[in-house]
């Protein structure tokens, strides 16, 4: 019963059998290896980006400062929702790689970014024009977001066209949205200048990769990657595993099966009593239980975290927001079992 | 009839004088003058604080930066109100000394912190107490605020109450907040860790003193402002500045004189219709008045600013946001003048 | 024939075989696995610092960057050799870090700092005592050296005595520098503060560990380390190589093997007329070799790197310096092997 | 007998003149006042440089480092040689302007750089062309040096020659090396990019000057200025002081009296018996007299600095080098005062 995060399951088998068949005598560090070549081919098929440039990474958090730091100068803005993992999780990542830049949290709608509240924040700085003030640089994205809702290509369309501005998107959880939303690669990226590709949290041991659709970041995000540890000598392991992930579309299997976890977990908490917070467009569900529930699921030995401030003490009929984030491993019988242990 | 800002204004009398006489052959360079010794012993007195340090320096952002990276780590928060110098106008300063540590920007209540809502994200953020967070590290006070606001000294008390961290005072306006205040220096900083202390927008050069009541922060600041490059060799031209604007209280009576003539421009403003949009506890005001009276004012040679995104066309009666600053200098006369040129 | 470097080699079967076997379920995320703590047990014992803090790592440029990062304030500086990797191939990672600190390079004696020059330079710049001057903070050296020499426990001690300074030690070669020097993990690393212990060039996939001997680094360390984007999620998968590699002191037996191929090439490449350019202490030789010779070798499919500057043209007995690095993997076979292409 | 630096020397009586002219009423603030546009106007006359930008500043330091940050991306390195002022006494400015550019010190002939040095290390690092290590991105230059001596154009052009790529000169003391050489601006910066030009030490108060001779670093330059804290408010103190400075050649007759006194203690000195450890161009004076000289003058009051680590005790013929500085204020009455100290 381990709903704490996606990045508590394991790894899949077949992408333990990529490590292994990779594992076959000598090869050229640092990415010139033959797994990651083939690692750019496919991806620039998948994202019908020919131009595109491809890094496998381990770390989400370096791959997105890495990269965002290659789309601002020290002095400019960077606009995300004020829940996005660059703000809360990265302990001040983006202006440390920045060397300064300011990530400006906007409260949007629930975890996505409000297009008009963009555009207002976007105009208003940009209008300023004054060296004393710091000028819009970028947007950043998150699909799913941190709550696990999903933006649509329309969607992202809409804060292309408020912000006017690059468009990262970090894609810890790329996959889920790309099951969620039956789009093609393509659609979903085609106003996205970089993409962090997260494969770690739907079935990976420790890759991501950074995929870069503007070519005029390379240099910079090159120079990031390098001197920010992220430049792997045996880059053919990470490569290699990002192959399999997407071979026979494996990676939009697992990210289905997740999320039709999360479908079975939000219906079956509906079902007794819980509250849900936020549209659960995949593998991720906040919900308002009651601190009994709480209480009996922890007792019984329910893993996953309450979310926000905790009041201390309370009555046994207070609601108390959780988050659950089924993975890639989570079973209906793993449900059914956290379901049972909120229940009498 | 400049009304852009009180930095257009020129340099007192006195202060001249005091330059003159201090240009009386060599000096001992960084501030190991007699006028710099002789600055430290004075602010000590004033603020009754026997071992904070003291620095002449020639910038304010210079000396909110260098401060305010000694007071967090690059990986902590500081915590400011939304309008707030070092968040608007220093082109992301305090991310760049710090090493990457993040303004926070709270809404607050027109230009003062909420001491609840600050307590609120200070707790909030504090609780998270996990590597992934930024940790809070600093409070940042403008006082006067941005938009004229006062906090008197039960205020600031409120603050640190509700923060329960270091606060720091950037004293762009200090003098015309003691003015308005006729609190001590004392009270007006007893809570304080750091103060900028600027004289350049009464009455000085280019004229600042940091304040370190906390004299841990020694090492820290010293580095910050030699790196940065603020530690000036011909410093006693700063020191012997402020000494002759501390003297006999002039700091006080040159920001009395700006105060008066805020309050009469904001009593004139009012009675020629135009509405006020925040207190105007000293040098300046904020007033709504319409398009056509903008209009007037700008083609008979007054010089204040619009003040936030302005409409491009709109029709005469339109109501439009000004700021006018007063100074030291500002007689009668030019808010009379002033004041014409917005009637009839 | 590939000896360009250790880090082209493979993972060791017992290394893949404990992350298959580490692939069970779901582990707790960021280090809080049993992997993790079991390293932290077994390092401890093995260094015999029951204080120390172990932090699995995947980049040994991120390691020693997030450590010397808690070391130096940004305005101190590094002593390290001119040889050494994090001067001259990690693209300015440890000012990037460190948000400003000075790596002072010394040219030492081929590629180990001389314990004389160190002092003086540390004692001429701790003299100066000025605020304009950057303070020594702390000394970095690597073992094996760049040039595959070695740091006994006395030349350590030694290093020590002169520099008074807290010492990092770079160990992506370590297990060669144990290998070869019959040292104690304790004898080697008692004037240590913090060792960036290599795992990849020695047989794992991406694994590293960082070890803080001094735990008052904790702090800073895991800031550096997380918002530099090494704080892994799935750590228990390095964690769980780093145990395999220890256990039955497999990770000496891979070094063992790797320096006696060292040896064997050393040997060799004298015996064909190659002059070494440095003590062959572990698994790399620096020799000259005559033009004539790289390129018959080159042709033959042999892999290797001519070292520093190369002339363009010349003649084909011309001597030119290369570096042969050999690994866990390199066998006697494949030693001579590259030896016949260089020879007719 | 203050000879310890020029910057102990006061504010020549015409800038003092110039100030109280220039605080007439309000003016523009920010650099937008007409001594600041008429500055512009002068300076790129003087240099014959049309499209120059020219920024008044306080700071040295600052304009050094903020010039410098916009000539590199954080991981360049910018060559200098070991004795420059940005190397040894700024506390690390440019790593962390930069955000953690390297600078090279290099040992040179005495305190200049030697073309063909300089030559081999920039082609040396150019060569790796890897990005692992840290490409060459400027140099930067001190004229007059640290030690006093003298860069002519034609030993500019020989540095400019060997290192192909954009310089930036450090003229702290360029009035100094313009009196010296008798070269004219333009021959003397025709190979500069941009330039510090330091009025400070020749007669002002905190008054330099930025010039921008390439354009395009504009907007890098700006913004690092603005976020250094060195967009001062009240720009036209420092504008008044330098045109006052530039007029009638004033600052090349600073120079020259400085100069000359620098020539008439070199003679006296040499005269005594005291030895001359570099040549003397300008106003510096570096020389070996015995511990016995040294402590006579202290007794009797001259003012001057030991250079570099002193033996604590020995005998009192031992020669120990010193820096004696003359400055614009210097008298012949002076230098004979302070050859009388120490002679008996």
């Amino acid at each position: 019963m381990f709903f704490g995060s996606d990045n508590t399951s394991g790894v899949h088998p077949k992408l333990m059998e990529a490590l292994t068949k990779a594992n076959d005598g000598y090869a050229s560090p640092y990415g010139t290896d033959r797994w990651t070549a083939e690692l750019t081919e496919r991806l620039r098929d998948l994202f019908q980006a020919p131009d595109a440039l491809v890094y496998p990474m381990t770390s989400g958090t370096g791959t997105n400062a890495a990269i965002l730091a290659a789309m601002t100068p020290p002095w400019g803005i960077i606009y995300c929702h004020k829940t996005a993992h660059i703000e809360v999780d990265e302990r001040n990542s983006v202006p440390f790689y920045s060397g300064g830049a300011k990530l400006k949290p906007l409260p949007g709608t629930a975890s996505r970014l409000a297009p008009e509240e963009l555009h207002g924040e976007v105009i208003s700085d940009g209008a300023k024009d004054d060296i004393h003030a710091s000028p819009p640089a970028a947007v950043s994205l998150t699909n799913l977001t941190e709550f696990g809702e999903l933006y649509r290509p329309a969607d992202i369309a809409a804060i292309a066209d408020a912000a006017q501005l690059p468009l990262h998107l970090d894609g810890a959880r790329f996959a889920n949205a790309m099951a969620a939303s039956h789009a093609s690669p393509w659609e979903m990226t085609r106003e996205i200048s970089a993409l962090s590709l997260g494969a770690t949290k739907t079935g990976a041991m420790a890759a991501e990769a950074a995929i870069l659709f503007d070519p005029s970041l390379k240099n910079a995000f090159e120079s990031n990657r390098m001197r920010g540890g992220h430049n792997l000598s045996k880059a053919r392991y990470v490569s290699a595993q990002i192959l399999a992930w997407l071979q026979d579309d494996l990676w939009l299997e697992l990210a289905t099966q997740a999320n039709a976890m999360g479908a079975r977990l939000a219906a079956g908490i509906t079902e007794i009593g819980g509250e849900l917070a936020y549209e659960v467009a995949g593998n991720m569900v906040f919900a308002r239980l009651t601190r009994a529930q709480h209480a009996k699921a922890k007792a019984r030995g329910a893993v996953y975290n309450l979310w926000g401030a905790q009041p201390v003490i309370g009555d046994p009929d207070q609601p108390m927001l959780a988050r659950f984030v089924a993975s890639w491993s989570t079973t209906e019988a793993d449900v059914d079992a956290l379901l049972a242990t909120l229940t009498d």
